[in-house]
Order: C-alpha cells, then sequence, then structure tokens
C-alpha cells in the first residue's frame, strides 16, 4: 500500500481518497490496520483544524433533522462539514446505515458536506476508536467542523464528549420529571441543551423545557473557566429552520472562547493522551492474545479464578511470568 | 515471610493473624504484594462462605447506625460479621479512619464482629483491588457475613456492587423530586432499597419515599430469573432497631434463592474473572512502566500526540516495538 501517496491525495482533499482512507481505517486486518496507523500518523500534523461538535439525544427528538439543518446552514456560509456517528447499537438494529442516509440525503447531496455512516462495530471503544480517527482524515481533508453524534447508548455520550470540543443536548419538550431521564453524567458535560420542536402546540412547553434544563445546568454549573453564561439552555425548531442559526453561534462563541483562553488545546492534548494510552493497553493486550500458549494458559487460569480455586493477583503473575512474550 | 504459616493462623480464626495479613495486603511494597498474592492464592479454596453485602447511601442517611444495628442483630444470632467500606474519598477527607471506629464502636467490641477503616488508597480502582482482598481474607478466616459500603463517590457503587451478593441502597425520607438524585446505575444495581429515619415525624413521609422508589424499580425491573418482588423497598428505623431483622430476611431470602438457582455463583464467577482481568492489565502496565527505558519513551511518544504532532495508534505501536520487554 502506497501510504503517502495517500496521505497526499487525503491533503488535498480529494473526496476518492478520502473514502478509500476511512475503509482502510475502518479494516480491522491486521495489515489494514498497520497502513492505517502510518497514514494517520503521517497526516497528523494536519490534523486540529476543524470545529469538534458533539451531539446527543434520544430516538425521536429530532436529531438527523437538527444535523441537516445546520449542516445545510454551515455549507450555505461555505463551510465544510463532516458528519459521523457513535452508536455502538447499529450492529444489532441494522438500520442505522440506511437510517442515515435516509435520513440526511438533502445535506449528503451538498458538495461541502460528508456524512458518514455509523461504521458497524460492536463494543463502544471499538467504535470511538474508529471515530476518533475517521475525524482525524476528515480534518486533514480539510473539513472546518466535525458533527459527531450518538442517541446515547451505554456510555457512548461519554465517548462522544472524549472526542469533540463542543458538547450539546438535544431534547424534545417534556414535562419537568423528565428531566431525571437524562443520566447525571451527560448533564454534568453539556455545554448546551437545545430543546427543539419549539414549533405549533409545543412551543409553549418547549420554552418551559429549556428554563427547567437553564436551572438544572446552573446547580450543575461548572468552575469560572468558561464563556459567561455557559452551560446553557435554549430552544429552537429544526423543522421550520428557527434557531439553528442562534444555536450555531452560541457553539463557536464558547468555542472561540475556549480558543484563545487555552482550554481548549488543554481539552484535546487530554484527549489525545487518553486515546494514547487507550491505543497502548489495547495493543498489549492483543501481542498477549496473540501469543497462543499464553493466551491458553491465561485462558485457563482465568477459568480457575472464576470456579474460586485461584486468587486473582497470583494468577495474573502465573500468566505474565510463563508468557513467551517475555512481559 | 512465611505465607504457609500466615494463611494457616488466619484459616484458624486468629485475629491477630488477620490483622497481619490485611495489613500486609494493604501495603504498597513489591516483596508484600509478592507475599499477598501468595498468600491470597493459597486461601483461595477457603473463601466464598459468607454472604456479601454491598450497601451505598449518600451521608446522613443514617448508614452507620444501620450497618451497626444489622451487626449486632447478627452477631446476636452467633453470626460473625465483617465490615468494610471502598471509599477513595477517605485520603482527602482523612475523617473516615476515626469516624469509621467511632461511629461504630459498639460493633467494633463484640468478639464475632470486625469492622475495618476504610483503606487510605488514592484511586477507586486500588480501593476496590484491596477491599476485594481483605473481604477474601475475612472469609477464609469464617466471617460469614461480609459487609462492604460506600457513600457514593464517582463510580464507587459499581465497584461495591461488583464484590458483593446483594446490593442495598439506604436513603433518608424525601420529596419526590429528590428522586432524581439517585444515578439511574444505582437504581439498577439495587436488589433492596432501605428507606430509613421510619420515626417520629418523618414515618409517615418514609412510607411515600419507600412506594415512591417501589414504583421506579418497577419500571427498571429486570429479568424473571430473581425471587418474585425483587428489587424491593421497605422502611426501617436503625435508631429504634424497627425492621432492621425484616430488612435482613429479605436480604438472607434472596441470596438463598440466588444460590439455590445458581445464579449466585455465575455471578461470583464473573467478578472474579473480571478481577484477573484488571490484575493482568495492571500487572503488564507496572512492568512496563519499571523498565525506564520504555517508560520514559513511551512518555516521549505521548507527549507528541498531545501535541498532535503524532497519531494514537502508531506511537503505541513505536512505543512497545522499542520495549527491552519485548512485548
Amino acid at each position: 500500500m502506497d501510504v503517502e501517496a495517500l496521505a497526499e491525495a487525503v491533503a488535498g482533499g480529494d473526496r476518492r481518497a478520502l473514502s478509500r482512507a476511512i475503509t482502510l481505517v475502518e479494516s480491522s486486518r491486521a495489515d489494514h490496520r498497520d497502513g492505517a496507523a502510518r497514514l494517520l500518523d503521517r497526516l497528523a500534523p494536519r490534523t486540529g483544524g476543524a470545529l469538534r461538535l458533539g451531539l446527543t439525544g434520544t430516538p425521536g427528538v429530532g436529531k438527523s433533522t437538527f444535523v441537516e439543518a445546520l449542516g445545510l446552514h454551515l455549507t450555505g456560509q461555505g463551510r465544510r462539514v463532516a458528519v459521523m456517528a457513535v452508536d455502538p447499537s447499529s450492529t444489532r438494529t441494522g438500520g442505522s446505515i440506511l437510517g442515515d442516509k435516509t435520513r440526511m440525503e438533502r445535506l449528503a447531496r451538498e458538495p461541502g458536506a460528508f456524512v458518514r455512516p455509523s461504521p458497524s462495530q460492536a463494543t463502544l471503544g471499538g467504535v470511538a476508536r474508529r471515530t476518533r480517527e475517521v475525524l482525524a482524515l476528515c480534518e486533514a481533508a480539510g473539513f472546518d467542523v466535525a458533527i459527531v453524534e450518538t442517541v446515547g447508548v451505554g456510555q457512548s455520550e461519554t465517548a462522544v464528549a472524549g472526542l469533540t470540543d463542543v458538547f450539546a443536548l438535544l431534547l424534545a419538550p417534556a414535562g419537568g420529571d423528565e428531566l431525571q431521564g437524562v443520566k447525571r453524567g451527560i448533564m454534568e458535560a453539556a455545554d448546551l441543551v437545545l430543546v427543539n420542536k419549539a414549533d405549533g402546540d409545543l412551543a409553549a412547553q418547549a420554552r418551559r423545557t429549556a428554563a427547567d434544563y437553564a436551572g438544572a445546568l446552573r446547580l450543575l454549573r461548572r468552575g469560572a473557566e468558561d464563556l459567561e453564561g455557559f452551560p446553557k439552555a435554549r430552544t429552537l425548531s429544526a423543522l421550520e429552520g428557527r434557531g439553528v442559526a442562534e444555536a450555531w453561534e452560541e457553539i463557536a462563541a464558547l468555542h472561540a472562547d475556549r480558543r484563545d483562553s487555552g482550554a481548549l488545546a488543554a481539552r484535546r492534548a487530554a484527549q489525545a493522551e487518553a486515546a494514547f494510552d487507550a491505543e497502548l493497553r489495547a495493543l498489549i493486550l492483543e501481542r498477549l492474545a496473540a501469543d497462543a500458549g499464553t493466551a491458553a494458559r491465561a485462558e485457563a487460569l482465568r477459568r480457575a479464578v472464576g470456579q474460586g480455586a485461584r486468587a486473582p493477583a497470583a494468577a495474573a503473575r502465573e500468566a505474565l511470568d510463563a508468557s513467551a512474550a517475555g512481559v
């Protein structure tokens, strides 16, 4: 594989090269993983140029409608927008790939937009890792806004918050007692709560919901390091296109403030270092598992621990001491 | 160190030997860790005999009063009860060790009881690991009920649920809108919600709180594998000693049902295997870090990734390829 030529083509903004690079990055074949690692390493100095927006919201809140409306607003301004998803459930439901394409077909037809279906990976860790790499490729290809969305399965919002610069929670209008349905961790990570469907009969309820969340966000308010007024809650109607431009202005203002204060660089450095640590751990376990004798011995010791015949710490020592890999 | 003699003394129920063994297990000195691993491995076949009860509740709900009342009830029946805590905040607040001793002084004086102060470890992973090992020592020493409590800092309830057979949540009477303050994960893990302070003016409010939680538990009800009626909510007054014996009967009935159905053995096997996996990962990283050249190189690569000059996957490969440990 000519990784250097592919890297040049991606950096030149070639769409087909970007698609080929993404296919390479999403492959689990060992030789493809090697090529992908070299490709991403080569492109690393060209990454970091996009505003990375994380978005979560349960099914039915109008997430795709909002992302499409926001994407069209941005491409209308001449920006290049990439959309990707962290959705570990997509292999189970099977419908996400077609679903994403169908739902955002107007945005997907825009020359300045790139809508990537959810990768079909079983584990959240695998999906988050691939999404981080696809995001890096999109940045290297010159996209200046990257939107990573999730439907909030398990810990997927935490994964998305760990990949992005600004994190928004999209909600539908609801009664006050539904506030408890939002996990505390999401509320703590959210910079912006957006209450969608503020149109027709639901407009007043949307305003009440936004006010409820504004109150909850005040209780959870983080330190003084952020732009005055954040985290905040506001309403919009993705269907009617109202409030979408204003939501973007909020996101862009917070991002600019974090960039100027140095908070953005610190956040990204911490995210990248955490990704390095995760890669290191995964790689060590892969290499141990690839050594058939060690893997079989570790599995036998693991079973003995499960049966209560051995204690975890001593069994783990024995598994490694006998390892031909010599750790 | 004569690990075999110490193991024999612990298994014989010798209190001073148990204390020596716990000190060994809680030490972070490398030679102590070796001895502790051998000791625990030797005692492994003697563990598993206790009912392991996990308990969580925020400060002020009367957790120590309840644990002491429950402990005295059990020692009164001739049972041997060990109490320990998973509390990663104890190094920060500094008061937990003395606090625990003072609060449970009646129970601590009972010959059949063993009240262990919180280990002073900074990380939750470290505390959970040590607590698992102390619990194993107590089982080997013949204690037949082990109570592991936590105040619910960070993910500590998840850690406690991962060490125990039955998991209970202790609450104070409260208004309905405070229900949202309980993390969803705790509600999902709880077999039993106990509303304390059902005495005097608060009795009626305690009953309402228990009814609210009973409703919430019904919504979260797990599969049909458990004893009819669980998870459930009930009231008690630890101060007046009412409802404590009944709470214990519920716990014991659920435990017996899980033991008879095989669910208990499966849960414990999964917990032990997860502990083995965690030990294996920690040990590999320890050994890599102990190799000074590898550690320095990994740190330099980690910084380059943080600065955006290198990509995580390629940098992790380079860190390991250059390792003298030869992983």
